[in-house]
Order: C-alpha cells, then sequence, then structure tokens
C-alpha cells in the first residue's frame, strides 16, 4: 500500500503520522514527553526500514531526523508553504566579503527532495542551491548556476573541458573562488583533470559533493558546501581540491590535492583520502577555524590563469592480474589507444605473457605506462628482473602518480601534442603535485 | 668502473673496503671507535645511493646493516666459507613440536644472494629456507620444498591449482599448519584463490612473503616467516591468510584474511591490510605471544578437508573511470569471457553509454557483476537511478566483496559450474568470509 502523502514513511510511524493527518511538506509541530519541542517541515524519507525518525526541514534551512516514539505528539500547524529565502541587498562595497561562484554540475549535492510533491528534483537552481545553506551568505558573497545536471559516473572529458572554461571565466570575473558542486563517484577524476586544465591559478577552484542527499537527516551536503566554500573564499592557497568530511563526524571539512585524492569508501563521508600527500586546507565546522596546510602557491588575484582544457579521450587504463588476457591490450589498440596505462602490481609489474602485446604497442608508438595497483607508494622498476625487462620494451614508469590520476593526466597529454616523445616528456614533468620527486636516498628501515 | 668482487659498494665505502682487501663472501670484521664487534660475511648490495652501510650476514643467520664512517675498523678474518646449518637429530615423539609444511613457490622471500659469487638466486633450498631463521626450528618441526620458483606477477591460475593441492597433500600427511612461501605483489589473489579451493580446512594455510630481499638490512623475511610459522603451528583457527609485518617496525606478524586482503603499498613492510575485517591472529616478535583473533573456524585434525581447486581463467575484471570504452566489454567477449566483474565507480555504477555492451553480454549468458573500485564499502545499487539501471539490465551486486577477491571467485565459480544461474548463484554464497552479510539496518549516521 502507497501513501504518496506520506511517502517512505512505513510501519508505525506511519500510522502515527496518519492519525495526526499530517502530510509531507506540512508545517508541523513534534513534542516529545519532557516538552522539547521541534518544528518543521515534513519531509519524505527513501531510506528503507528506518521506523524510528521523522525528518523534518528546519526553518533555518537545517533538516533534523526526530525520534518518534509513541508518547510524542504531533500537529499539523500549517500547509506545505515553501519558505522563502531572501537574499538580503548588497553590502557598501568596503564590507564585502570574499566572491566565491558556484557552478553545479550535478550529483547527490544538487539532488533535493521537492518536499510538496516528493519527486526527486535533478538540481537545484542556482539560488536555491546557495538559499538552503543559509550560513554561505556570513562566508562569502555567492553567485550559483547550473552547469551540467549529471550523476558523475556520466560526465566525460568533455564536461572536464566545459567545467574548466567556466571555471575559468568566472575567474576573470574576479572570483575569489570557485566551487565546483558535483558526484562524488567521479569527483577525483575531475579534480585531477582541473589540476592539469587550469594552470597558474590565482584562487582556489574546490569540488564538493556529498555523500547522503539533502532528505536524509545525515546529509553531509550542507557542512561539505559550507566548509568547501570557506576554503575557496578564504584559504592562502590557489590549488583545485576536494572538500568533503575529514572524519565521519561533523567537526572538519579537508581538502584535498586534486592530483592526489580517491574515493576510498562506497558509502562513508570522509570517503576520500589524500594519498601520501599534505591536504590542502581545513575548516573547523564547531570554531569556523580555517588552516591553510599546503601553501606551496599562495593565492594572488593578479597571477595570470593558462587555460588548457582540452582532453582526448583516446587512453586506456587496463589493470593486471593473475590470468590477464594479453589480449586486452592488442583490443585497446585496435580500439585506437594513442596511450595506455597499466595498473600493475607491486613496483610496477605485469605478467611476461603481455610483454609481447606490450612491445607491439610500443612498436607503434603508443606510449605504455606504469602505475601501481597498490595505490600508495611508488613504482620502481630497477628492482626485480620483470621491472627491468618492461623498461627494455619501453614501458615508463609514472614514479608516484596514482593510477586514476595517470589515465587523466595522458587523456590531457594526449590533447596537448602528437609526439609520442614529447607525450612521454610531458607525462613525466610535474605540473600539479600528480608526482612527488624521490626524496635524496633515506635509509631503506625509514619507509 | 664496475667492482664484482665488491659489488652494490660505491663511493667512500668501496673505498673503504678496498683498502681492507675485503671481497664479497668475506669473513670480516668491523671495530667500531667505541669498540663494538661485529663479524660476519660480507653482502653484496642492491640499493642504489647508499654509502654509509655494509652488510653483513652474521653467524646467526642474520643480516645486519651497519654504519661505516671513518673511524672504523675493516679486518677481513677469513675467506667466503659458506656457514654450515645443521638440523638438530629429532626429539622424541612426546617433546615434538608442531608439524609445519613450508611450501616454496618464489618471490623476494626465496630469493637470495650468493654470499661468495654475488649472483641472486631464484629460490633458496628446502633446508636453507628454514636453515637461515633458525628460530623456526623452536617454533615447529619444519620439512620445506621448492614447488615453484617464480616471481608472483608470474604465477597463474594453473599455479592456484597447483598449491591448493600440495598444500592438501601435505594436510593429509598431517601437517599442522602449512606456509607458503610467495612473492607479494600477487599473494592476495593466490590467498583467495586458496581460499575458495580449500574448503573446510582442518589447520591453517598461511603465505608469507617478504618486501625486501634478504641481501638487505631491513629484510623482513625471516621476521615474517617466523611469525607466519608460528600461526600456522599454533593459532587456534583453521583458514587462509596473508602474514606480514603488522607495522613498519618489528613489533608484530599480522595474519590477514585470505579474501579480505588487499597489496596497498609498493614498497612498505606493512603493505597488507585488511578490508573491513578483523585479522586473523597476531604474533609478537618480542614476546612471542600469540594471538587469535578471528576463531570463527578453529583449528581441528579431524576435520575433513574439501578440495576443489579448479579455475578456469576466462574471467574479466574490467575497471570504469570516465571516458571508459564500451569496446573493451565487447572485446572481452569476443575473447570468450565467460564472466566479467566490473570494477565500478561510488556504489556499483558505469557510464550509460557501457549499458548496450553489458546488455549484450547478459543477453549472450555471460554474469556481469558489480564492485567498488573504493574498494572499502559496499555496493548498494538500489540507491540511484545508474544502480537501478544496472540492476534492470540483469547486473549482479556483489555486496562488499572487495574487486580483485570477486575476478579469482568468479575463476573459481567458472571452474564448478557451466551454468549461468549456478554462476550467479554461487557468486552471491558466502564460501570463506569473502561476502560479510549486510548487518541489520543501523541508524544511518553510525557508519
Amino acid at each position: 500500500m502507497s501513501h504518496p502523502e506520506l511517502e517512505g514513511y512505513h510501519g508505525e510511524i506511519l500510522e502515527h503520522l496518519r492519525k495526526a493527518r499530517a502530510r509531507i511538506g506540512n508545517l508541523i509541530r513534534v513534542t516529545s514527553k519532557t516538552g522539547d519541542v521541534h518544528e518543521g517541515y515534513l519531509f519524505p524519507r527513501y531510506q528503507y526500514g528506518d521506523q524510528h525518525h521523522v525528518v523534518l526541514k528546519l526553518r533555518n534551512g537545517y533538516n533534523v531526523g526526530i525520534h518518534l516514539g509513541r508518547t510524542e505528539k504531533i500537529e499539523v500547524i500549517g500547509e506545505g508553504e515553501k519558505p522563502k529565502f531572501t537574499k538580503a541587498p548588497p553590502l557598501p562595497k568596503q564590507f564585502r566579503l570574499p566572491r566565491v561562484s558556484i557552478i553545479s554540475t550535478g550529483g547527490t549535492i544538487a539532488s533535493r527532495v521537492d518536499y510538496r510533491t516528493g519527486a526527486v528534483e535533478p538540481a537545484l537552481s542556482a539560488e536555491e542551491l546557495a538559499s538552503v545553506v543559509p550560513e554561505l551568505e556570513s562566508i562569502a558573497e555567492i553567485d550559483a548556476h547550473i552547469l551540467y545536471s549529471e550523476y558523475s559516473e556520466n560526465l566525460t572529458p568533455e564536461h572536464w573541458t566545459g567545467m574548466a572554461e567556466e571555471a575559468a571565466r568566472k575567474i576573470s570575473r574576479g572570483a575569489d573562488g570557485i566551487i565546483i558542486t558535483h558526484g562524488t563517484d567521479t569527483m577525483h577524476y575531475t579534480a585531477a583533470a582541473l589540476s592539469f586544465a587550469l594552470q597558474h591559478l590565482p584562487v582556489p577552484v574546490i569540488l564538493v559533493g556529498a555523500q547522503r542527499s539533502s532528505d536524509r537527516p545525515s546529509s553531509d551536503a550542507a557542512t561539505n558546501l559550507t566548509g568547501g566554500t570557506a576554503i575557496a573564499a578564504a584559504a592562502d592557497m590557489a590549488a583545485v581540491g576536494v572538500a568533503m568530511h575529514e572524519e565521519i563526524s561533523d567537526h572538519h571539512i579537508i581538502a584535498h590535492k586534486g592530483t592526489r585524492v580517491r574515493k576510498c569508501h562506497s558509502s562513508r563521508r570522509d570517503t576520500f583520502k589524500s594519498i601520501e600527500t599534505r591536504p590542502l586546507a581545513r575548516y573547523d565546522l564547531t570554531t569556523h577555524r580555517l588552516e591553510t596546510m599546503d601553501s606551496g602557491t599562495k593565492r594572488d588575484k593578479k597571477r595570470q590563469l593558462t587555460l588548457k582544457p582540452s582532453f582526448d579521450p583516446s587512453a586506456y587504463l587496463l589493470k593486471s592480474y593473475p590470468g590477464f588476457d594479453h589480449r586486452s591490450i592488442d583490443s585497446a589498440i585496435q580500439q585506437g589507444a594513442r596511450g595506455i596505462v597499466l595498473e600493475g602490481t607491486g613496483l610496477g609489474h605485469v605478467p611476461r605473457t603481455s610483454y609481447d602485446s606490450i612491445s607491439h604497442a610500443v612498436r607503434k608508438d603508443i606510449p605504455v605506462f606504469m602505475t601501481s595497483q597498490t595505490i600508495w607508494g611508488r613504482v620502481d622498476m630497477n628492482v626485480y628482473s620483470t621491472g627491468r625487462d618492461l623498461l627494455n620494451l619501453g614501458v615508463a614508469p609514472l614514479e608516484d602518480m596514482i593510477p586514476e590520476t595517470a589515465l587523466v593526466k595522458l587523456m590531457w597529454t594526449l590533447a596537448q601534442t602528437k609526439s609520442p616523445d614529447e607525450i612521454r616528456r610531458l607525462m613525466l614533468e610535474p605540473v600539479a603535485g600528480e608526482i612527488i620527486p624521490r626524496t635524496p636516498y633515506l635509509m631503506e628501515e625509514v619507509h
């Protein structure tokens, strides 16, 4: 039995809400036995199984989940009027906050549930995205608009080009920081892409996503957007970063360097991790303290951005494993690969059954690069005979570049030049922290 | 200028050794300014750049690196006699230690440098492998032999079959535990394979490798073998595990469950990590305390092993990324794929440009499974439209199975049955901890 007016609620709580004649979108008041009162607009639920919480959108824009026992009293105190968020008139120039442009591309963070119809809308409008997080107005002067409306698994290198061009446009118009809201699935690929496309950045470009949509009491959309905006507005650095929860709790938003970040959990809010590098900046959600951790390049609005937004997707990432079919390399060649990144094992190895196919690629002037599926650590192809064999075949080791970043850099490099030698040279030239040069010899006991 | 008699040494230290007329393999004595004396056989070096350490093999079988300043005195006190390691005569039966069989398959742990010729030998003989770690004799009665002599990147599913059969043979002859020494590159793939091939194990089967070969002062070969043997001999559990350093330091050897372990660093000694599960056992190298952490199945020599050692390698692991060429799926089909594991993004997604190729595979009765490249976390294809689309196409989500384990399980499953329906059923039936059933609904705030 479906109850569209109470979508997502079931069991006891459904009965409780029906008795109170509550409907999604109504302004309701919940009074607990101990006298605690919560008022807000009733949200639909999409989390299966929970029969204990109602979700309310409070007047301040936050969503809360309220545990509903048998003893709580529910009253409908208003119809589903959409709360109005009106922007304050602009302050005189001398009091102005930093200007942050929000570019929305889709994903969970931009999804919302219409609390009158219960339908999931693909994207918040520019004004709405900013207005559902009222704190933003205290951090920056926001302008926001929708560029794309896609879940990130459907974003392509062409979208990276569009985002880079849009960010460059906003920067040329004086933005003090850019926020790109983005699905989390491939946010790290986009972050790497923008790191190569937007060189000599004058201000930060921060990607922000959410692991929980806004109809869930634990949504991280507002906190990530708040912290990301603070970092974009005020951190004293100028790089592409990914800003998300540092921990499961709502304590810190951390910005990871765009070329050294990876989504490492399918559902946790602290899913993004910096891979063997210091994050860019941290924002404390409680104290509002902003800490710039990596100011390798400080912000400087006079710096002239170099825009190199093109990508050629004819790059392949092939992961090696026991029983790996070397014909996968042959197929990539036949499909028009202009370059191949191998995700080898350990220090950068593949089975010797792949040698002929690799050799074939190299002879056809298709550069072949080596990374490691260990994710952490550096490839080193001088240690074992397999590595030396592969070096002799012409495979180029990519130091400590993570496989996903290596793929994106190859797509970018392929768009910069037609020359295989130049492709190999560019791949090994650090552009945006994607390669951390090997430190001078340290005692082997140390690492 | 090459100095074969002092291979790997250069700079000041080379001069120092040449003045002392030392050669690789000589028994030498190093006396420091403060009177500390070290005696041992001079080892060659392969670590580039270090000009400060000589490596000696001590008479007790250990290797040490000694910092050599200008003030240390070096004397040659003997020619390169190979030290003899003789086994003690067997104890009367009532005093016998547990019996552990060591099966060597190659890799760094089985590599050694002949300290007279300086050449790297591919494998230690059975007696030698045990004898270079004299502690083993105090832990277990050891028998050891060489099954393969391959770096693990060249091991194939056929080798897994051979290892499973060999382990089963040793168990049938009464071993209290099995050690398989193995290259670390693909040790986790083999561990998963043996977990499926050796069901209802009566005793532990522990894979042991090394990240540093025995010519390096920081070699972890001896400590890993010691801890692994203690776990195989005495931990009160019966599962396939991978035993390596828990930390960088020499404090603990930890055994990870074979289906939930991954190599996560290209060079660190603590490279193997348990993925969202408790390890099997821990051995303290200082106190010799052995802790069984997961005794889901206790050791029981009366339990009857079920051996299912076959694998069919016609399984493909395909990783999705922005710009992923759906023709890679078509190629796998053409190459004879009998099953495909997708390594999707986030909760289990691939670009919609791949839908037709996936659909084509499913129509051809080639089962397609979903895992996540986030590694940690569980796929959940009910949350977003992409996931629901893929479910509708017939893609089967593999819960929290890690991609490498899913590939190995698919190779194993393909060898158990020809029926696509049965393949799908077996893949989702937990055999060896590869799937941890979803816990009953927890507050979404928790995870």
